[in-house]
């Protein structure tokens, strides 16, 4: 972990940016440095840049009650190389949506499946490096992002002790059967209107999921309009797991 | 209002059982009495003598969060008078559901409907009664109960400002058409694998609702086995607002 900018927020945060084998981060701890910060991973959409001040209003109130924030630019986003094969595959889901048809599982498949076997490496790598550095600590919590991202890297990544995920985009049939393999607490974020995002395959996914201690918690409205207070109620499950 | 026992609980909490036109209930308030502390109604599924431990115990979170909690014996439960009418709808609920067989709609309206016609209006008169007393006051809060009760209670008595409802009972079609003209903020309660509970019909009453502001809280396990902390995040739902 290379840490390429430093500045310290007004609320007793230090944010660093990284690259991680050339792929660029962003970390936030406590100022002044903790003894033993919790890892909070915050998943994303993609685009660092296009997400930072959502991510850092996130991440402050994640470092107020005492854990270490960090996220990774996904494959394919802001400066990183896209895939000619992810664009011809969202080019597809698009045309599907547009045409008002069911998107097909195939398209799903070639538009998620390769995002995520690309990432999840890259995020584990990033709690190795996240790790090694003075005051943090596992056990680590995962907070949103791609959902499918989530539940392989939970599934697969031992540090992860809980996960709040957001039901917020389309599962390939492979990871909902990894998803019965989840075993983590989980707290899932569902909007009940969210455009882009099919309810009741998100409540058979909620269904799906391993943990016996799981919890949804739906809310009007779309894709982007999460409550405020669904941070402080993922702050609290992970109070509750990572402490 | 008539008391008619009072004890100190040691954590600050006034315990006070009285009657009310003849019904009985408790009121627990803080203790030293409180300047102005809003009024949370806690629901139950009858019988205050068996359902008195979980009573207190969720009296007291109310109570130590700022807020008077009081409760009312149900219709035709603990010491009232029962209904021939309402036994009989209950006993063919029963052979329905030992039989295997979907529940007849006219034998959840013979159980329901005449329960919430009576309860309705006694946890009005409660209201009127409860904030007569010094240092009670309104917005007030619902809290749980038989959730055909709550939806009515809520949709008639204008001085309820949020309910946290618990999907635990079958709901006549009549409150489901009631339910869409509700509009107080809402968080409803929902145990996954509720034996005697249909969960796609709980869903769709959570879709149903007219609120713009509901929450769905959907945990694991039983009718009985709501996870501790739903305790507090409903005193925080409350405390967004009855403050």
């Amino acid at each position: 972990m290379r840490f390429t900018s430093e500045q310290r927020l007004d609320d007793g945060v230090l944010e660093r940016t990284f690259t991680l084998d050339g792929i660029p981060g962003v970390l936030w701890t406590p100022d002044p440095a903790p003894t033993h910060a919790p890892l909070v991973l915050l998943g994303q959409p993609g685009d660092l840049t296009r997400m930072y001040p959502r991510l850092a209003a996130r991440a402050r109130r994640v470092v107020a009650d005492g854990y270490a924030a960090a996220t990774l630019e996904l494959p394919g986003c802001g400066d990183r190389p896209r895939s000619a094969a992810s664009d011809a595959a969202r080019a597809d889901l698009r045309r599907a949506i547009q045409a008002g048809e069911p998107v097909p599982d195939e398209v799903v498949d070639r538009l998620v499946l390769p995002l995520v076997d690309l990432a999840v490496p890259e995020w584990r790598a990033l709690v190795d490096a996240a790790v090694e550095l003075p005051g943090i600590g596992g056990p680590a919590g995962l907070a949103g992002g791609n959902i499918s991202i989530a539940v392989r890297l939970a599934l697969v990544e031992p540090r992860i002790a809980a996960a709040v995920l957001f039901a917020g985009s389309r599962v390939p049939r492979a990871v909902l059967r990894e998803a019965r393999r989840l075993t983590v607490p989980l707290l899932m974020l569902l909007q009940w209107d969210d455009e882009g995002n099919d309810r009741q395959e998100a409540l058979d996914l909620f269904d799906a999921f391993g943990s016996t201690e799981k919890t949804l918690h739906a809310n009007m409205g779309g894709h982007t309009g999460v409550p405020e207070f669904e941070g402080d109620d993922g702050n609290r499950f992970f109070a509750r797991h990572l402490r």
